[in-house]
């Protein structure tokens, strides 16, 4: 037995492969399964060994049935990830994570690491500690749609035994951008640790997390979710005094400035 | 000025009006209002004095939007209040529901009692007591619906300043039918109570309230929303003779026993 | 069907059926059952019709698993109910509800009323409100006692599914004898409602609930254990002029005063 | 024994005699002392049988000391009662209370009913319901010294074992005067049983209590407080309908109707 | 852009400025302010490129009105730091503190970092851990004033907007002088991250924390600060050994080692 | 005075000192010690400088009082540390623990460190977070007798205020032996500090707190008792690869991999 033998993780399911999050975790998760199936709505790179490459809307119930086939586990990043109309959000979160589930359940896949949003709860401010045990108060249809998704799932682990950890992520980029991303920031590194922590936990149960690197300014405690082994080893901090030059100034009037949400909360009404 | 006099509730919408509860409330709160505009998918009965009924599906958006104009407020019983497959569900309630606030904004509509239901935290246990700050546990796809509408209302209000009363309504029927509506048994008149409180608190804010009445049994503690001055003034017990003789005895080993969804938890899947 | 008609208990032991408590529940438990089979380490009153009168030790193994044969459910009155040497309490109220749960275990017993008591939380203050979940603070051999057998409870309820409501008693006597017991006084129809729905509710679980009426001054929040559908009907208010004008000083240096354990904070230390 | 004697309240201070509630309360406090002392700024009806009239300013230290001397206990309703600029607030009611707290340690009073305010926590809204133990969030000067009363009270409890009572006190009137008041009403009977328990609980350690009679619409949790045994009998409810029918319309843009704190948050600044 | 560019915190008034914790800050803000005004009723050294210094007592209402004339944000450390008779913290700290913030909000100053006290909370005990949300228990005069100031920054927030973090400084000196200082140390280092957190953070709102490193043996939990971006670097470990040797036994019959407060127990009475 | 010197532990009873923690702990608490005294059923290694060593049964009382004589302070790990039959753990754990603090009242003895354990809340689930104020839930007779020892020690803090640390201990190995000590490891030098500042905090109170290293996956939030300064510098983390391979698969239907109990949840019944 070597000591340096890493879990391995099984056939594993990632939608949403083709966008900025899937393309990273693309790359960190292969060498841990021992098959990675990737799904998008758009194109994706050719399969290479270990991965299976499959363009599919969420929408289509048919295809996202064999997309779970024979799989271990999902790591669900597909669907829209900014504020959209309604309708749209409506169709690749809510019915797309619906067929995801379903298609799970029969299946017999017993773990998926969901990608929820902050933005689930956007509407505390941003000078308050949350937990994830406090009521949701999304700030719009996209938080809607992960705050649908993540009580889907609380519906499917209480059903269906399905374990789920919802990841509410925070700001995943290669650095934060601004201010607000000094709290909210989450590297890539941090994130690889995040999903592989909610695929080998041995329990996990129905899990909410933030996904936020180990930064100075924080706005969420994820204490209840400790049990889950993820632990952050980067920080916004060497970001700090280039993103505070740039931006000297805030503006209390804005609720931009305010809520957690940031611009989220100036998007829509969509007429 | 006379005492007695109650407070006019002004222009109301009541969707849902053809079922059960609609039908209660169309006539309790008709002398209440200067205009009752009543709507279902199904037919009702004719207009009397003081209403305007109209047909209309909650999934036709421009319909919707006919309804809210010039009202001042809604009571939202509309929509599928069983369980039934997701599809369904998803066009009656939870795209029902996104027209109705939407109008709602356009309209300027500021007060909503939402017809929320017990079944958003249906899988609590029969032997624990939750409060409306706990997180949601939705029992079905119904649950998860008035899940969503709950959160939406939030959403409206944090953005758009639109109050909603969402009212997690038991079981409401003229008298409890089994020994799990003993704890989950809500009369007509304490309904009447309720949504005539909703409506008439001066600040509703964002609240959410179990609409049950005085049962000597009881899972759900409304502390926190007694700035709602909802008070109620019946029981079960009554009932509970009979309704224990005529069921005497429990099996632990069944869900619907176990958690407060009862039978829910055994509806679906669908396939 | 009469609306009438109670709920059977069916086949019940009474545990300590000698004591003050267990004569007052002889006679109001024995309509309700099939059979109600009564023991004591004393002597008790010859069987009646529907009865079996068991004189038995709660140490004597044996003789325990004897009692519990063919019961539905127990109510556990039994073993000391005053502060005695420890040695005494060890026996009678460790190894005796040892005893008795295992009996349940292989008798298959499903339920327990368990005479707890106050004295598990008699280091809290008299100005103070506490609720069942906060931790014990015992105040003497007794309560210790009372605090073991919850949680040996609690243990074969999470091990084998025992259901078992621990009831902790405050003062019940047909009056209160003093001003400490305008706050803890039970009643004996109240005693008589919180048994009676101990062992009727449909799902106890592993509940703890203080025995109280509705007393005006008040140190326990039974919130928590709405579910279980006691609601005490009487109240110590109508004694308090008699119990003030008898002891109209207070010694605020007397610990006795000061905490909820009252005078049991004078007994021991017994060498 | 006559079971109607009540508890003498012993010879007991009165301060703000002159006021509306001290009016009150001077004359149903009077049969239940051995001697009653009253004082106020303003002149005061002349001594009956049983009482001693002083008029004193609280700022005079020397006065309050000699107030104290011989008192038992204390109903401290003197001082400012409305929101005033900052210098008088500070005399009357920051250094008056400080006053009488000295002046009560040097002679050994015990205990002390303290009017604090609703005003306190007056920055809360009116669709949430609080309780003693949340921050205080004061809504003007008055308010502030309250809360400087509360907190000094809480020092010579903790330093010196006088217990204290904080009564935050709703509106006091012989009714309720605007639809405000349906929440805050404590009716003139009701608040002569929040005193009197207040001075014969055996314990009182350091409470805090809002003064409000059992209305229906509530936005105060005293649970925490029960062990006071203080229990309302009346209600704002028979004032009801024509308080809604006076006012209406209720302005969600004056946050007068938002606040607790009612038109408090109105008062001032003062230049 | 230089990456190593600090936010400039503009134009900001200290007042103390002649104290222990003054001087260092003197010295550590000037590099980062825009001007740097320095106050105190002591005199100060001379006024150095960047500084103003006005020697003022904060009882003076109009030579505070002149201090904040310009500034952009206060740290206010001025006033009474020890316990001492109530009349000299009733000018100092309670006028003193109400002028500040009144010349703050006549100036438009929308951002003070206020030197509250750890003896905010003197009279909880050193074997608990408390938060700031927790109800204030001052040990003394000085703690009520700074009681006091925490209760009116709050209401000029919710009020004016002005915003204000309280900092519960613990003991700031070089080096911890005793045992209990092992859990109350602040370094001057961390003093001086507090307070830059303090005055850049986007949103502070109206904040409490406490102002302590990251010591081993804590009291104070400040999860729910963490929005601030307050991270200590310092320690009280390296002391550990010598401060424990200096001082082996604790008498624990001595309030002064059982509270919080230490020392401040054994001030006054002032007679 | 040498900054190094450390503060002696002065006279020592360590109970169970043949154990395998009390092996660890007699090498590393001597030096600081005036005098270890060892006591253990078993035969221990003879005496050296500064020990004594006694072999004693905790259930025969005479012995005990004489082990305490002269003590200043008890680190008990004594009794039974597996899951056994109720009659053996009743005497080692529950009357030797009575005998131990009994004696440790006579002899004026007024710290102990007891060696609770984990097993007192092995009923909640791998994927959920508790902390010490949380309801017991013990997995068996042991952990029933641990929070059998918790209760008496609290009584003989409220009572004759000996101070106790419940040390709540994890799993103290060389190393982490499966995945389940991933989140349960307690390294040896770890346990040192969790025993030296149980012994060393200036002020103990009854205090609970989890033994459990700097684990990356935790399950235990011991927050609440930070006052005693325990902060861990080991991790399980350097195992975790070689645990995991070692362990690919967790059955979920396995209720020891569902409980923080782990495989306690199969020991017994006995029969």
């Amino acid at each position: 037995m070597k000591s340096q033998e890493t879990l391995s993780l099984g056939r594993v399911l990632l939608t949403g492969a083709a966008g900025g999050l899937g393309k990273q975790l693309r790359t960190r998760l292969r060498p841990r399964c021992t098959l990675l199936r990737l799904s998008d709505v758009a194109a994706m790179d050719a399969a290479q060994a270990g991965e299976e490459v499959v363009q599919a809307r969420l929408e289509d119930r048919a295809a996202v049935h064999q997309l779970l086939e024979g799989m271990d586990s999902v790591v669900h990043l597909g669907g829209i990830s900014t504020e959209q109309p309604f309708d749209a959000i409506l169709q690749a979160n809510i019915v797309g994570t619906y067929n995801l589930y379903e298609a799970a359940r029969k299946h017999g896949v017993k773990r998926i690491a969901f990608a929820s949003s902050n933005h689930v709860t956007g509407y505390y401010r941003q000078d308050e500690v949350i937990d994830p045990s406090m009521p949701m108060r999304p700030d719009g249809y996209y938080g809607l749609s992960k705050a649908f998704g993540e009580n889907l799932s609380r519906f499917y682990y209480d059903r269906y035994g399905i374990e789920t950890v919802c990841l509410r992520i925070g700001s995943s980029f290669p650095e934060p951008r601004d201010r607000r991303m000094l709290a909210t920031f989450l590297s890539y590194d941090d994130l690889e640790r995040l999903v592989v922590a909610s695929l080998t936990a041995p329990v996990a149960g129905h899990s909410v997390i933030y996904g936020v690197s180990d930064n100075t300014t924080n706005w969420w405690d994820n204490t209840s979710a400790r049990h889950l082994g993820y632990r952050p080893q980067d920080s916004s901090e060497p970001f700090r005094a280039s993103r505070e030059a740039a931006q000297p100034k805030i503006d209390l009037n804005d609720p931009a400035a305010i809520f957690q949400a940031g611009g989220f909360v100036h998007q829509g009404p969509f007429e």
